[in-house]
């Protein structure tokens, strides 16, 4: 019997770490031949399929996967529609999983991934086929329900947290007025921004505001506390998610938007949310306002990746192989935290139907009263996530990845 | 007699190792105190001085230190002006100086602080006072004169190159046409660009195409090899320097601003280069187009710093003092390659006049025909200046920093 495992949606650092955690646990338990699928369900649909038994032949291959940003296999963003709607790719898909004598079916997504997952197994009930479903949980916006947190977003966090505290000490050596308003990914969950939050220690002042999309911000709140905290200290660092939202829902950044509308060829503007924060800083205050936003690096440094989230996703990978060897289908590995301190995560199975398609967010409780920065229980939960290094193997002086060609 | 050193102009990751060569051989030299100064020359001139005898007094400090990004003591933009314009200023400072029996100043900076060391130096002599001024040159657009390459250079090239090698897997997962336009800092300068085409090696293609400001830009020439290549390879990361510039002379980015003009509040549009080209490919092209800013974080990011890099800027340090020790004033340590492979290089002292606001651009030579990528030479120019990791002092999962405060 084969197994076959594809990638799909935004890329992190840990995805391939789940990858090998479904390969070798396959192996381990007797597969005969380990598919993957490339370019996720879409290439699965044109057979694009390869062997990992060879392209993963050697534990220094695996190893190096594990060190490897993005998907291996290649990801896609393709949503199957239901089997009412669109039965032809359901029967093109189990033909394929027919023809390469495919009994377990393993995707490494999101929430649109394990709604893939979710379809195809409902799928298979219906019409008696044998195959087994698992989804293996991944992304840095670590907003899946029914998990303790996603593998991804430790990494992602520590690559956050690492690159404020960098900042913070960049922005303070001159003797001027600053404020850097640094932009991070999440679109309605702050997950990841919330990492800013970790930056502050024994050797840090922290990231002075962060701004999540969990609580509604205004402009004229926004400067009044940006003018305090400037009586008190002259270069400021804030941490905005790229999804912050104004009391009537609509994005910051719209703001920017409708006020450039397009340019003079009618091109529309990209003004990003900390771009037009700090435009509107320099504008307003008068002061040296910069944007930075942290765009793609902050999903594939895998330079600075979590020793602890590597290691997850690579045991939720082979958790989700387990379950399937136990007869489990239309459910995905999740981690059950069971202590804080010393740390301790357990991985489990729980149904598909409660993962797919839900987004969980930053609980109000962990932001504080001010709105502006994350309580000590959001740090009790997030800093075991970034613990440990997984140094990568440098050639050359760059970190060396696995690539198929 | 006592010694005093400060750190001026934009911060690097190495400056502080520089900072730590100064102080430790000046110790090592038998100076009594070592004063720092903070803010640089602004600081200077009102009294800012701490006593590096007490903030570097372990060894374990030296190690945080060297791992520190910016600028420890704090930096400065001030230009000192002429003696014949504001000789008041040269009053103080020789002044503070004597007050604190001061006969050795080391200034850590790029080409405006080598300006300071010359001013100071000849001032020296012509009031024929005893201090020995010594310059310590720094900074990552490594377009310093008479020295083969700058402190801080080699670590924000490693960054830069292992980013583009993180984004070239990141931006390859989707079998999509897309182009990933990435901005890396330099006015004039293209050398910090140029570091992308360290990126490509057995595991991976490289970056499609490099744009430095040395060579002229048309919109019609990059238009016209974008669609040539795109016709090769779907997914495309190109690197331009923020500076590249039209054949008239004027910033790509300018034609941003004037495309875009002001917003409809008055206010002036920070578009940077890379969002605009990213912006006009969208446009022209219909794909997928994403501009990335390294911003700061190609001069802040110690945690991948090049152990080649900090190694020397620690030596060419020590060597600042070992010329004043020797009675040399009015000189800057540089580095002179001996070769390439095994690679090795010298610190030796040049006068500081033919350093001081002198700006060094890649040769032409080193720019390949296509005027889109760097030879040969080029590559082994700078592949012996990433090499080695200082592999960070961790603390809670992230990289732990010296500070004052």
């Amino acid at each position: 019997m084969n197994v076959v495992v594809g990638q799909s949606g935004g890329p992190t650092v840990a995805i391939n770490a789940s990858l090998a955690g479904v390969f070798e646990e396959a192996v381990r338990l007797g597969a005969e031949k380990v598919y993957g699928m490339q370019n996720g369900i879409a290439g699965f649909l044109q057979e694009k399929l390869v062997e990992l038994n060879d392209l993963l032949d050697d534990s220094e291959k695996i190893e190096l996967l594990k060190r490897t940003p993005a998907c291996f296999l290649g990801s896609c963003r393709h949503k199957l529609k239901g089997a009412e709607q669109n039965e032809e790719e359901y029967k093109k898909i189990f033909s394929v999983l027919e023809k390469y004598d495919i009994g377990y079916f393993f995707y490494i997504g999101g929430n649109d991934s394990m709604d893939t997952v979710a379809k195809l197994s409902a799928y298979a009930n219906k019409i008696g086929s044998k195959v087994r479903f698992v989804g293996v949980p991944k992304t840095i916006d670590n907003d899946l329900t029914e998990t303790d947190h996603t593998p991804g977003y430790g990494s992602a966090a520590k690559f956050v947290a690492t690159t404020m505290k960098e900042l913070v000490r960049d922005t303070s050596i001159y003797d001027l007025y600053s404020v850097t308003i640094v932009e991070v990914m999440g679109r309605n969950a702050g997950w990841l921004t919330a990492a800013s939050a970790l930056a502050k220690g024994e050797d840090c002042c922290g990231v002075d505001m962060i701004f999540l999309p969990e609580t509604p911000f205004t402009m004229d709140g926004f400067f009044q506390k940006l003018s305090a905290k400037l009586k008190e200290k002259k270069s400021l660092v804030i941490a905005v998610s790229e999804g912050i939202k104004l009391p009537d829902g609509r994005y910051v950044c719209e703001l920017a938007s409708s006020a450039q509308g397009e340019d003079v060829f009618g091109h529309k503007q990209l003004t990003g949310t900390a771009l037009f924060l700090a435009g509107e800083c320099a504008n307003r205050l008068k002061i040296k306002a910069r944007a930075i936003e942290l765009s793609t690096l902050q999903r594939c440094a895998s330079h600075i990746a979590s020793l602890t989230d590597i290691e997850e996703a690579y045991r939720v990978g082979a958790g989700a192989v387990q379950a399937a060897a136990e007869g489990k289908s239309g459910v995905a590995s999740v981690f059950i935290r069971t202590a804080n301190e010393p740390y301790s995560c357990a991985v489990e199975v729980r149904e598909i139907d409660k993962i797919a398609n839900q987004e969980k967010t930053v609980p109000l409780e962990w932001i504080d009263t001010e709105k502006d920065d994350l309580t000590e229980e959001y740090l009790a939960y997030a800093r075991p996530l970034i613990q440990g290094e997984l140094t990568p193997v440098f050639e050359n002086g760059l970190p060396k990845h696995l690539c198929m060609k």
